[in-house]
């Protein structure tokens, strides 16, 4: 075990659409750009391929100073997760590939949390099974970040994708967790939490949801239902539902922000005097998407396990990338398992 | 009954949140902008209120014709359901209200449709209640249009919001109601329809989809899963889901919108160049909002009762109530629950 001052972060470098392309040079950023002091990592792939990244991406020097201060240190994995590997035969036959060896680092101690890219399915199945769950705590929940009107506000949404199925007991759990994370990474003392629901009176929604809401209503952050179009409002801290519907809202927001930009660009495109408008709109559209970037919002966390777990987007960049260590960072430097042990 | 060419809409003018001075001048609207012959609406509500409207949105000419040509007929209702009212109390304690009038006129063959802004639930209950389910079909969803990527294109949704608990069975009756009435009202001979889901493999999802996939695969319509973010693509015509997922999808994109639609105000404000590049890009922006412009699209179906019935956005204004009759007129035109008969 490291130092206690001393975070190390496990990276599958094998894993998303880009591989070592993408994770390393994302790696090197993180260790450049960011202030933290005394943060390592683990380059956890096919050491060759590693290695080249590491020649392409990274100035020399720079590469030479980070090894002679063992900020990098590079772990061979023979086999690699594919995107469309079944989760169950990756826990079986996959022992050896870089996801799993990253995920063993946690358990094993040997680093306070491990980054991947890969296949969702797998991560979150080797996680489970590798990690455990913690006390009292039956399902892990996908919890991530979203932009709000509220500018440099974000809220946390819980579970995007890891449970089809739950009861009330897990989003009851979800709640805890969900509310742990927004105290240790929004730095939100009182977070508001309320369940998803299609209305906001009591009386509305399934009966999960309504049972959910009765386990809650001793807790003080719990402030009752919300509809979809208050998801991005800011009110709410976090944001609680199964992982079907908060699957869904997410990928529909993609979905429609994806739509509306190519809408808007189309438009823009038609009219002379509307190209002319806008290149003097550049600046404020460029503005308008960095707030909504979703690379900043990069990095869910596996919420729920005795051991910190990020999902990085498939399809991340080397920003998007760099962001989500960014997150495996502040999960592992903020003692978030302890904080949701607090809570159940 | 009318005349099999004659198409009589009753609408319940006491709905919504702006009751008559909304829907009275929209109905009024509706005759003078539509091409459509031999069509005739029912104004029921307080007569006197209804009366009110008339004289000050309508031209007294106008007026006196639609008046001579049978074009309008004002009928009385003593109650009006209030926007919080319990729909089981609706059923049993407000029989005279506006709302039930309307719903009883399709049921008695007065009417071949009716349309509300009113509360949601009650009129689903009394929709339900009142004109009975289609054989075969056991529970009624709720279909509306959203637009797409492509220009001039909806696809169409269900259910929106009537069913917060499915089986498989439900969903493979929305699947074929979808089908009929994206030929009806899209005029889409083989319209794709696709289930919402988690992912696009047939592996992911909860049971409830992934046992409607195995009754609907025989459907040479149905093409599979798509995820959220494919809703608004374009590519598939139909997209089934459960009440709760597709009002959760739905509110979240309103939502959304929104929220973009605001920070984009914000970033254009923000310098003497922005607000110029605005101005110049009006139009643009202009033609981007119509295309989205949620009001086109509204108007949603309550399919699977033996009558058509028509669920206007309670906040709807004069132009998009307007669009919700005209949908009652398209869906009693098309005949669409013999088409959807023919279906099932």
């Amino acid at each position: 075990m490291n130092s206690q001052n001393i975070i190390t972060i496990a990276i599958d470098c094998m894993g998303g659409d880009f591989g070592t392309s993408m994770t390393v040079p994302a790696a090197i950023n993180f260790l450049q750009n960011s202030q933290h002091q005394n943060v390592n990592l683990l380059l956890i792939g096919q050491e060759n391929v590693i290695n080249e990244s590491l020649q392409k991406f990274c100035d020399k020097n720079i590469l030479q100073k980070f090894l002679d201060e063992n900020l990098i240190k590079i772990i061979h994995a023979e086999q690699v997760v594919a995107m469309d590997d079944s989760p169950t035969l990756c826990i079986r036959n996959k022992k050896n590939s870089s996801m799993r060896i990253a995920i063993n680092a946690v358990k094993d101690k040997i680093a306070n949390a491990c980054v991947s890219a890969g296949n969702t399915g797998a991560l979150m199945a080797t996680s489970h099974f590798v990690l455990k769950m913690l006390p009292n705590i039956e399902r892990p929940a996908i919890c991530g970040a979203i932009p709000t009107t509220v500018p440099d506000k974000c809220s946390f949404m819980l579970d995007l994708g890891a449970n089809v199925d739950c009861n009330e007991h897990h989003l009851y759990q979800f709640a805890k967790m969900g509310t742990a994370w927004a105290r240790a990474v929004g730095q939100i003392e009182n977070p508001k939490v309320a369940l998803l629901n299609i209305g906001s009176e009591e009386i509305k929604g399934n009966n999960v949801v309504k049972n959910a809401a009765k386990l809650l209503k001793d807790d003080p952050n719990f402030v009752g239902n919300i509809e979809g179009d208050a998801i991005y409002h800011g009110e709410i801290d976090v944001i609680v539902c199964d992982g079907f519907v908060g699957n869904v809202a997410l990928k529909t927001s993609e979905g429609l922000v994806q739509t509306l930009a190519a809408a808007l660009k189309q438009e823009y495109k038609r009219t002379l005097i509307s190209k002319f408008g806008a290149a003097l709109s550049l600046p404020a559209l460029k503005r308008f998407k960095n707030r909504f970037d979703h690379r900043r919002y990069n990095g869910a966390i596996l919420l729920g396990l005795q051991g910190i777990s990020i999902k990085s987007h498939g399809s991340a960049d080397v920003v998007a990338f760099e962001h989500a260590i960014e997150h495996a960072y502040i999960a592992a430097k903020n003692d978030i398992l302890q904080k949701i042990q607090n809570l159940i």
